[in-house]
């Protein structure tokens, strides 16, 4: 019997484009630290594709080490960093950025966002408490997009958060560990994040690398040395050109947006049969992560088959469970997945 | 005109049979952060060959990275690390260890080395002063093999710091970056080491893999919840199988020994070489790593066709410069450069 | 006009007796560093009076450096303390927590505690995480007594959260600020406290003394070179006899409840004027301070003769302001508040 | 028979004018952490006595406590602090600067003291070196005034200091904890101190206060949100006024200069004597701290009856111990000293 993986994004290795380039340049003595030719021109291809070219670029490892460092590196000591209470940095990092000396403020999540009227709301009330001196400084907005719930911002909401934030001189940090399952979704382009954000990161991890993530410091804004903060938080390669050939791959021919769609087409054919097949959902996710609700013992017999996550318990009999599609995901197991619903 | 690299040991990316398993395993569906079957084989041959079979193996992805994680799961907080002043995260780790933290303690360095008779006064030292609740207590020892010079400790060496150490409870870590070319140069074999220390490292990006390197807890002694001290420093991939299937290749038919060995012999080639033709040695090294006084003038003009690393200054006529071999560096290479000398 | 101050319990020095003790005291030239004989004796009263004599005790200074002091010691670096949402620790001691790399694990309070079932609660979902490695761990639980809103724990509380304490391996903290006023309310013990806690603090700042806590570790459970962490903390007075003396005279002759009941008394007083008077109270409190809810003209124009605080609004139209009493509080100037109501 | 002291510098209370203030001062009420109108005046009395109305004074508790605080908030978490080897924060702070994730960059003293020109020679090879954005960036300097052995900086090498770290873009800091015992001695003015130094302490603890330390910026040059700094680093005391009444009495008719005289004084009839009788010095302290070596059998037969800091050993029959005065030495204990010399 076949298993059948829709257990997450990152089962597999890295897109056969990026492989190959891998392989093509394995030999090629190349310099150190991120200043080879190929990270160059991956930081070229990026900026080019956000439309800041005023912009800065740093490829780190993976997705815990890219929000510890560029959140060490733009707070001050007597900050801490505003997040949905749901967000990656609140919950699943193992407390990275305390570690690092910052608190998380949490605001209630909305669909796992973070609604602006919301985060004006903390803001003011922050500032007009008379013994705020006392307190933790808000001094930076985190979200991610596609959210871990797998829903998205609309432009106009970026734009909302991007308001508050800059009427509190506050940096707008977008985690996009999943960034390119959320552009195929369509509900904010790349220049319209690097537009409304001072800092976000590209996924490559969960998006067709091996490893590696992108940091856009969209506006000339990079921190002060930044690139020995990185070193600081153990995360910059030696050998560069491991991350540098894969994004430079990535953004070349449009290769990241188009691996994207296919989790984005593959999950929507999947939530077609889910909802056709009358399965409720547990969130209206429109990226490649569904929220599913299965009844205990049917979920129990489908994990025979099938690799899935366990979400969280629903009720007595129920449970929600997660499948994910990704880039590498076949049509053929998704019809095999259907059969089995 | 082609130009000769011998500027350090991380120019290629990994050795033919590594990429070749991971080309090979690329697309086949592994559990992550580190559960996949090729980490739990990796872990295994790794153990087998250090004959600590009670022992445990992590693997994580860059040199100051596993430093900083290693020395920040092991000290307590009012602890620092003691270690030669030519020590890695002593000079080159933009200050990683105090971000988590913890003071270097140095002691002078003899040819790289921290000399046990050193580091035994040092203790004593500290013990003696009435006043040592006010200081930084000496929570462990770190030492790089080969050191930073390309020196190597002997297993007497290795055994009379064990004996300090033991005599004053403190771990012995041995920073194994190079690791590879020490054992290939054969003053200590990985038994040894295992026996000697309570944790050190095998290092994966400089001998043979893209990235990677594996730590290993010798005595059953990792401590409590390392995991997650991983995961809060940065250090956990979510595709642990990227490292995972290059040390379990590096780790099947002694590959990470054999290609080691080639570095070792084209060095030797090329010390030989040096002699006969009268230069001169900043330090004695039988590792990689080859410290040569050139006369400036040549210097540049060698740097013309040749890659090596600058030193530091010698007098006013003569600079330190460094020669480095690898697991990738071709006899013919090694013939030209010695026709440029 | 006369002003009458009821805005905290910190307005006035030091009680007479203390203030003639360090008079008294004040040319003996002492051994430094807590060494002095004043300091000793203090630890030997407070143990003796909490009934653990294989106890250990350390005399800080203020507050905010005990809780961080303390906690930095007690937790392992992936651990994080466990506290209501309303705990000092959580809101209002800028981010000290964290900045020495904890995060605050969070609990909704219940008039200002930390129930025993919801902290179990909180334990039992961390652990049947299956991902709970990559979560910061319950390392220790934290609760104020007094609360922040003034509230007790019962001895049966207490002992029910030691009782999940206990069976998670946790130790328990109690932040005594102002446990002489909550000792005064007749809740819980010294004693009682003692022996449910494994470590707890006798505030000094409030209640009596000019500055000054006294951490009691009740069960031979100090943590190793607990004395380096607290000089690490910048918490180690070179005159420890000022602490010290003021200590020794606190818990001389049953001082330190003494003069807390004074604050109970006058409380008591207070809170049934209001009562008679129809004021609503926005949490009832047991201890020295008052949450009333005011009308806002009211509050404006009382404002004008008493200083209160200002805690929180209410509504449109009222707003919640706290009345405070203390050692030092005069029954005359408390009937002449009650005049004004 | 009795003991005289001679041990340390902090070994009294405070000095009698500094305990009246409190004494008389003890049951006004007053507002809390440092709003008092006692500090906001010794604040302003610092201010002109330093010549910089534009400044900004803090009042911190202890000398630990403020090195601290003041090089948390000033550096950049890429940065760390130069420092003569000597240097408390180096030597005898238990860590506390690299808690905070800062490392202390160390140059060999001359003399307790860190020579201009050594500076310059250390910031001049840190930017010569091609890879210093591995290493720590040195982010301001600091010195002790008096050294830890005593000695002082005349104005001229203080603006030597201070040219270089203009130079290269540094605040310079000078931990002042015996700065009136410097005063005192002349070697250079508080309002040239305040010229040269972008900011330093005032100690009180060793110099007439019970506890107490006043950190001037001199040039409103105060680190943002500084006191939520020092909020974090738990040095803000509940009732601000026992600083805040303390440094307001001693900086009222040149207290502060005046009761450090004393200790000059009679220091110097020390010395004297010392001379007289042959007795060899350590290290020539124009302070209050004299460095003696003596014989050990003498020095055992002296230490029964007078206190005196044993310091290290010079050679195999010697020692070398410390004398202190301070603002409490009383001539009579000199001159019974001297009689058993």
């Amino acid at each position: 019997m076949i298993m059948l993986f829709f257990e997450n994004d990152y089962s597999e290795g890295c897109c056969p484009e990026v492989l190959e380039a891998l392989v093509k340049t394995n030999l090629e003595p190349l310099t150190p630290y991120g200043s080879d030719i190929y990270t160059q021109r991956a930081k070229e291809k990026i900026l080019a594709a956000c439309g800041c070219p005023e912009g800065d670029v740093f490829l780190l490892v993976g997705g815990t080490q890219t929000n510890k460092t560029v959140i060490d590196a733009v707070l001050k000591k007597y900050e801490g960093v505003v997040s949905a209470d749901t967000g990656h940095i609140a919950q699943h990092e193992a407390g990275a950025i305390e570690s690092a000396g910052h608190k998380v403020l949490t605001v209630p999540h909305v669909d796992g966002k973070l609604p602006a009227k919301d985060l004006e709301a903390l803001l003011k009330t922050f500032y007009d408490d008379a013994n705020h001196d006392h307190m933790v400084f808000p001094g930076m907005v985190y979200i991610s997009h596609p959210t871990e719930f797998g829903t998205l911002y609309t432009a106009q909401e970026l734009k909302a958060l991007a308001d508050v934030c800059k009427a509190y001189d506050l940096p707008l940090y977008l985690d996009g560990a999943r960034l390119g399952y959320g552009l195929a979704a369509g509900a904010a382009t790349l220049r319209e994040i690097a537009q409304y954000c001072d800092v976000f990161y590209i996924g490559g991890t969960k998006v067709g690398a091996l490893c590696g993530e992108a940091v856009v410091f969209t506006k000339a804004n990079a921190p002060r040395q930044f690139i020995t903060t990185v070193k600081q938080n153990g995360a910059l390669l030696a050998k560069g050109r491991l991350v540098g050939v894969q994004f430079d791959r990535l953004f070349t021919d449009g290769l990241y947006e188009k691996i994207s769609e296919n989790a984005i087409i593959l999950a929507e054919k999947l939530k077609k049969a889910l909802k056709e097949k009358g399965y409720r959902f547990f969130i209206d996710s429109p990226t490649n992560q569904i929220f599913v609700i299965l009844e205990n013992g049917f979920m129990e017999q489908l994990g025979q088959q099938v690799r899935f996550s366990f979400w969280q318990r629903f009720d007595e009999k129920h449970t929600v469970i997660r499948f994910a599609t990704s880039w590498a995901t076949r049509e053929e197991d998704v019809d095999a997945l259907i059969g089995l619903l």
